[in-house]
């Protein structure tokens, strides 16, 4: 188990031709995109990657044909997040058998889950399939607070490896890196924009930024500069960042997020911008709005 | 399309031998039970039926041997709320085959969901598969509350048949009600157990109450009582109800209110009370309480 | 301490000339408007009587005025909730000088309280003012639900007599009415205007609904149809009480229910339409909405 | 308007001796520790100084006895935060009277406030008083987040010179920054702790954080460090900051952190540990819990 994480990990948005129908080739050339981008891994199914919105036999070929053409050249986490166990466990294992590296699971987000229910859970799907895995907290969607009896269990067990939090909460990002103490081979990511140069100063490993997908050279310089803890360069870089959220305001609704990823990567050349239904793409005054906001941001990103 | 609906349809939970497997004696034992104590209806996979924790093998499994069991005695409802439509889509299809007579959404609950995006969602389910749907209205768990636009146009909708509620707020109820008018053919269900009986009184056609799955001659009697205006009995069975619900704030967490049902159809000789991973059964003290709730009501059941 | 309460008891709007300064003849008429429309008591300061908005020093005024034209006529109730528990005793004991038969408290909103906080809490207040009080749930508001602990505590105590609770949560009020149990000299009343008619016939006294600051006598028809069982006659009044609620939706924001009562009690040459600062009035298109209600509603109205 | 504001700005808590009584003497150590801890002013009848839970009389003595044993040799600002505007508009007269410099408001807390409704409010504030006036975006207690279109207006309002936020939400707080572009001379402030550092950072000109009130001297090193941008000492200063928020985790309820603030104080020596009711003093385990916390911290503390 000596998989070592860190850096930008996207969190990949899976891209569609139509429903329930991978763009292949819009996926092999996202996956370059970001490589050439310094990425440190991707994550795959995730809350941007729309994982629970896509049928499972689509999780599958999208993870199989992820692997095949990354070839090992980074790792690649898969997000195994569910509401039933059994369906967490069964992907799991598929995806080990596609050369997957690792798993992640927020809790199970139907119900709310108490503390033991969660340690059982953890334990079950750390025991019972053969990657290592990887907490992820996610309260805003899943209802439930990873609670820090559980993370010090997690700390504990042998095949799980790190954490990532996306809560967005400083303080709950805090109480963990003090749980962890010396223990910097157990990684911990921040999912929220706005948080990363923080908790890498703090001492997190990297992140995994929704932006990354379409500006991975801007996240991975990013990184660098808080990893190097060079504060003009972040702060410069930071700006930039904040400037890339605009593109998650246009429109409205939840699913604004990754509908403005999604015309972003259509408008860069890059992937197809369908959503899963009922998610419409953005069109007519939206996209030429978040075309506006990509030209502006162009001339100024790495 | 001449399915009439009304009366206590339970939320029919799922009895589990262990992971992944049907207790398919105490299921049959479960659905005579139910049968026996004149529900109008079965409401498979919803809330209380544990559905969005259970694999989908094991979804349709117990679709087609209730089916079979139920022979068509009463009518089976099969609730199909998933994150992913495609799922609900192939569901629905599997379940049609088995002999369903009517399938029922909520809406898709990781993200919330906008007004359009929930109208063309109801607009799939009900173009895009063979039975008769209903609406559900289950915001605690969805976090997304059906807006009134939604119901309206599901009750212009030809393969949109009627809805349940279970939000509890009384204010929602009377404008549905309203929207309704004279369309008593589109009926409408309350989950809650409190605002059954005044459901009932301004108009409502029945309840999909987890408490039916124990009790379902309290339950079919209450109905009657009310349908009945018969106040007197009423009042008498609702204190009944109101005790039953003391079974559910038995124990801690989202999953007592499932535990604290199963454990009594385990008391009750017809099930067991084993519960989709990570939730455990009630042992000890806990089922000992129940146990002890269950005996002082026994006397006063009908 | 052989105060009777019943029946509808208005939470009285404050009818204001411009910023601190009441309306007193518009005072007048409306207490005029309220008696002739047969409401068994009033209640100032509370949420629609924009207690929390105004100085204290109108404060007492407003409830002097109230008690000296009230005249012992019916029981005038003083909400005393406040952030500061010493201002509360303060204004309680003012009120009791000024002729007020009893206050009401809900718990403080700034911080969430305890059960042991709240317990104290109304010790305090129950026992260092004259008047008998009741306690006020009203959760969306002050953050706090009043627990079980703490009603029954209440009941307990000689000078607490009764509560209102504005939760609109049926099972809240179950819970409460069975802990009272044969204790119908306790009070209980509703302020959710969609929960009054079920309220009653399960037992509760009456309901405080800002409804009928505008038509006292529509409330008050339906408490008795209610308090006689009349389940016809209740319902066709419910509909009328369902179709005044659509007053409060017009315009947006949390004040909009109390600048549609106070537009509409304007339009009725009862009281001006001024609230308290930052509140503005209804002007142009939401006032002629508001009229175009309020001439619809009227035929239909007792 | 030349006031300077910047540094740690302890929201200083209200030593109190009993019911309705300042404990003077504590006070002027209190005020004495503070400054020789190197603070930047004092925040007065904030939050964490109990305002709302305050009478408006004892309110007005703190304020007048603290400007009067400052004497001038730093900033006072006095937080007006009411639910009547009347009541805000009146301290702040009187406060202006004592010498106080700012006066801080958060939005009306009963009800949520629309846009306008607070930009009416702001204005008013800032027009009808003489003091100089900051915003206070409190959400977590006002249920209001003041939005960006009041901040913008605010900023452009000759008498509106800063503002405190204490969302914790950097998002919110980028978006602030940003609004502020070069106009670093409306200086912003955090009140969570565990932002500050990131704060700084980013460009905010100081900190109105609790823990100062036990430990000035250690959050005004912590201030420097953070702008001084070395990294080395804030991250080792951000350690026991961490420490220190375990103080607020002591017992539990939203009145933990001021009691455990309170009791800690005490402990010191410095001023009693009174709240005003219904909160109470920590007492036997609680004390003892505090206490060994403290003096875990007090040999690492500057």
């Amino acid at each position: 188990m000596n998989l070592q994480l860190s850096g930008i990990i996207p969190p990949m948005v899976t891209p569609l031709r139509s429903r329930d129908a991978l763009d292949e080739s819009g996926l092999e050339r996202l996956i370059e995109h970001l490589l050439a981008g310094g990425v440190g891994g991707l994550f795959l199914l995730g809350t941007t990657g729309e994982g629970p919105a896509l049928s499972y036999r689509l999780r599958r070929e999208l993870v199989e044909r992820t692997c095949r053409h990354v070839a090992k050249r980074i790792p690649v986490l898969v997000c195994i997040t569910d509401t039933a166990m059994v369906e967490s466990l069964e992907l799991a294992r598929a995806v080990a058998d596609f050369g997957a590296d690792a798993v992640v699971a927020a809790p199970p987000y139907y119900w709310q889950s108490t503390q033991s229910e969660l340690d059982r859970y953890y334990e079950c799907l750390a025991n019972e399939q053969p990657l290592p895995l990887l907490l992820y907290n996610m309260p805003g969607l899943t209802k439930t607070v990873i609670p820090m009896g559980t993370v010090q269990r997690a700390l504990e067990h042998p095949n799980i490896i790190g954490m990532k939090d996306s809560s967005g909460n400083l303080g709950y990002l805090h109480q963990i890196l003090r749980l962890r103490g010396t223990r910097t081979d157990w990684p911990l990511f921040v999912g929220d924009e706005e948080t990363l140069a923080y908790a890498m100063l703090a001492g997190a490993e990297g992140g995994v930024n929704g932006g990354a997908n379409m500006f991975p050279k801007l996240y991975s310089q990013f990184f660098q500069a808080c990893a190097n803890r060079d504060l003009k360069r972040m702060h410069d870089l930071q700006d930039l960042v904040v400037r890339v959220s605009d593109i998650y305001r246009a429109g409205s609704g939840a699913s604004a997020l990754i509908k403005g990823i999604k015309t972003v990567l259509s408008l860069l050349g890059i992937c197809a911008d369908v959503s899963a239904e009922p998610v419409t793409r953005f069109e007519g005054q939206d996209r030429e709005t978040l075309n506006a906001l990509l030209q502006n941001l162009l001339p100024f990103l790495p």
